[in-house]
């Protein structure tokens, strides 16, 4: 009988894949790269057995964290930058049309439908300054693009999500809303400000051993959706935040910056954006 | 500001560890390889976003069944031959020393002490074999080492460990005894029963999208310590399995076979088995 080593034993593993049951060909491909690349760190660091099983607990760990509001393996993948990674594999910009960026681990589906203009704050802070956030939504040819589902959610100005500040209502600062005949779309919110990713379990242990920080720039999330073209899922960023060039999970480009002004009066609040998107047709 | 791409992020990442905090040299070692091979992959593969949120789902899953009598991610990292593979850069075999194998999922601490001789078998079942296991332990020289703790624990004739299954008694088939002033030890016991890993959630989603099976052979678990030795974590596995050549967790070794016998039937058992180790001196 066969005998595993440090040297064979990857090549035994990889060939053991399939003997007992149908591959996929996808599966294959992404087994046999991630245990190639899992054993050849394992070997490049001389990974210790006590090092296993920190790893082990960790992840346990970080397991035992997750629920309906809270997913702690996005948020560890976007810590090393995988998530910003995967994103941009996964859409590949296409000439023309707006940069994607996270997801990140805050969405939550069927936040309420509102009507263009209206505003997204359940709840006020003493903080907190009013936005009037608005733009455009047209394909690669420049045509604004109806009925275009703009779902949009941010931090309140004590930097929480709400699913994950006990004090805040149901869905605050979330919302859906349409683009109208012209492609445009308009709500209003509340500044979004700079926070902490949440670094009180594994993702702060994760920071902390990286001798990184947790703070990510201030953004407005967006998911852009309809019929025909690709789905956008992008962030806008604030141009004066002083986190910008060093977000906590790498997730800012420079094409999401957008500029707060003073707004007009008639609007009813203290700043004004404006930021367009174009979508990609699908494929 | 710099904008990440797909070419430039995992260097950006990897530029940002001790920017905000201090990073130990281990640290930024495995955290520097790790971040590298898992951007590797998933650029190698391409991989998807909805990919990256079922790996993500998938690693909740499992942590939500990691309890103190079970370790999801120890198990997914057997399947992968990763826990092995760590086993060997842990413990490179000093030459004449017995060979290590993995720990497994199913270690638990403080088993019940027995002396010399004594049954670890608290209930029966109408398949078992009852076995006396013995042999000699010694250093690299050939002396016998005496005051060995010996560690044992197997899976029932059911195919069961007892921290897997309610019908059986807490410790059943666990003990710790010391060898004599001769290096011997011996404790009756049952032929453990060639099993199944356990495949009802994640570990068995991995093993199926491997398309491999989940089954190992039969095998003794050992774990020798004691001052002035290298422990040694080991198992000992039964020449006539059927398994030998393709254990689900790629942990067999050729010097860790060993041959049960009819027993003499002043033994009072049904099989005789006799193997010996031999420990390296501690570093």
């Amino acid at each position: 009988m066969s005998t595993v080593t440090i040297d064979n034993v990857t090549d035994v593993v990889i060939a053991a894949m399939g003997q007992h049951g149908d591959v996929t060909p996808r599966n294959r491909e992404i087994l046999t790269a991630l245990i190639r690349h899992i054993h050849d760190f394992s070997r490049e660091v001389k990974l210790q057995h006590s090092e296993f099983l920190y790893a082990c607990d960790f992840l346990a760990r970080a397991g035992q964290l997750c629920d309906d509001k809270r997913q702690e393996f996005i948020l560890l993948g976007d810590i090393i930058g995988l998530e910003v990674l995967v994103d941009m594999l996964t859409h590949h910009a296409e000439a023309g049309a707006s940069e994607s960026t996270v997801l990140g681990p805050f969405y939550r589906e069927n936040p309420p439908v509102l009507p263009k203009g209206a505003s997204i704050v359940q709840m006020h802070f003493d903080n907190e300054e009013s936005i009037y956030f608005e733009g455009f939504v047209r394909d690669t040819a420049g045509n604004p693009i109806e009925g275009v589902l703009v779902d949009v959610w941010e931090d309140a100005p004590n930097g929480l999500y709400e699913n994950h500040d006990p004090n805040q209502p149901d869905y605050n600062l979330r919302g859906r809303l349409q683009t109208d005949e012209n492609g445009h779309y308009a709500f209003r919110a509340v500044r979004p400000v700079a926070y902490p990713i949440p670094d009180d379990h594994t993702a702060g242990e994760l920071i902390r051993a990286m001798g990184h920080h947790p703070m990510r720039p201030s953004h407005m999330h967006f998911m852009l959706q309809r019929d025909g073209y690709r789905r956008l899922i992008s962030q806008v960023f604030d141009s004066r935040d002083e986190y910008l060039e060093n977000d906590s999970v790498f997730a800012v480009k420079e094409s999401l910056i957008g500029q707060y002004h003073p707004a007009a009066a008639e609007l009813g609040v203290d700043l004004h954006i404006k930021f367009d998107f174009v979508l990609a047709n699908a494929a």
